[in-house]
């Protein structure tokens, strides 16, 4: 799926209405396993669709490297408060294998919100994504114990535990790889 | 100010595109001192833009009351999440003074999604500023002390210094009222 396609497909409601070119142009790049994509500190001028591949973001907190969020295909990414405010990265996307992504800029972005309706429904809807996810983690790590987190990733989102590397969903859930490894043995027993 | 001139104000660029009426409509409320506007648990199904008074939100976590934000006039409130999924709402949302309130329905907006971009522009850019509020936010209370919370308030927030009682202001920086009178204290001397 590409961008315009999941425009067709959660955007626009009449088949009529489909369609044919993105209402703001788009662009493709090919990342590397461990390119980064965003750095920490730099100002965000793109969002990110992920084509093929998977991503991580992680932000730092007090010297500590900690991940938000791991990308799958059909998936917006943007450091997304450095995008809208124009403030300095807290967020650093890195390609954890061999991605295809198309994205956009902000500045067309922005003049295609100035005359497109389907771009306003379009950011409107991806902002939407963007805050229930936000609102869905910071819950989860909340309320919710490391093995609750962890069999909540097994039932609605397995593929983070089927490709990411052990020591990379530990540093998701917030803790050290022999307590995950004790988790998942109690699990399996 | 209302949700039309809050509009002209913020979403239309030209002078000549300014709307004589709101692309969906919209009701008024007032609201008795202490009266919940938002309960926990409820299904959000308005929003709310305050034209007078004070808002409190709380959320309740291990038994524990916080509070998230105080609510000053010209600013929009909404249990968003709820109001986006149609879950249980997290969060209650209290009048600190008697208020008016203008809200309009998910249903209403929704429905003016369709059609009129002024209301996908809206529902954007208030989206965009919740975001920013949630993560902004966040931050504060992960990167900073009570203390420097605090100064930040006294410098970008003062109307919550001088408006609302000590003990909400110790609640919404998770400190107990003695706490927050040693800082007081300290700044003084």
């Amino acid at each position: 799926m590409d961008i315009k396609q999941f425009i067709n497909k959660n955007i626009i409601k009449q088949p009529s209405d489909k369609i044919d070119t993105c209402p703001f142009p788009t662009y493709r790049k090919k990342f590397k396993k461990h390119d980064i994509i965003t750095r920490y500190g730099q100002i965000e001028h793109s969002a990110y669709f992920l084509l093929d591949g998977i991503l991580e973001s992680s932000i730092e907190r007090d010297g500590e490297i900690k991940i938000i969020d791991f990308i799958f295909p059909n998936y917006f990414i943007c450091s997304y408060t450095s995008f809208l405010l124009a403030t300095p990265s807290e967020i650093q996307t890195m390609a954890l294998t061999d991605c295809e992504v198309e994205f956009f800029y902000k500045w067309d972005l922005e003049e295609a919100y100035k005359t497109s309706m389907v771009a306003n429904q379009f950011g409107r809807y991806v902002t939407e994504q963007f805050f229930i996810t936000k609102v869905k983690r910071e819950n989860d790590f909340l309320t919710k114990s490391a093995e609750e987190v962890y069999l909540q990733l097994l039932n609605e989102r397995p593929e983070i535990i089927e490709k990411i590397p052990v020591n990379k969903v530990a540093k998701y859930l917030g803790i050290h790889p022999e307590s995950l490894s004790r988790i998942r043995s109690k699990l399996i027993s």
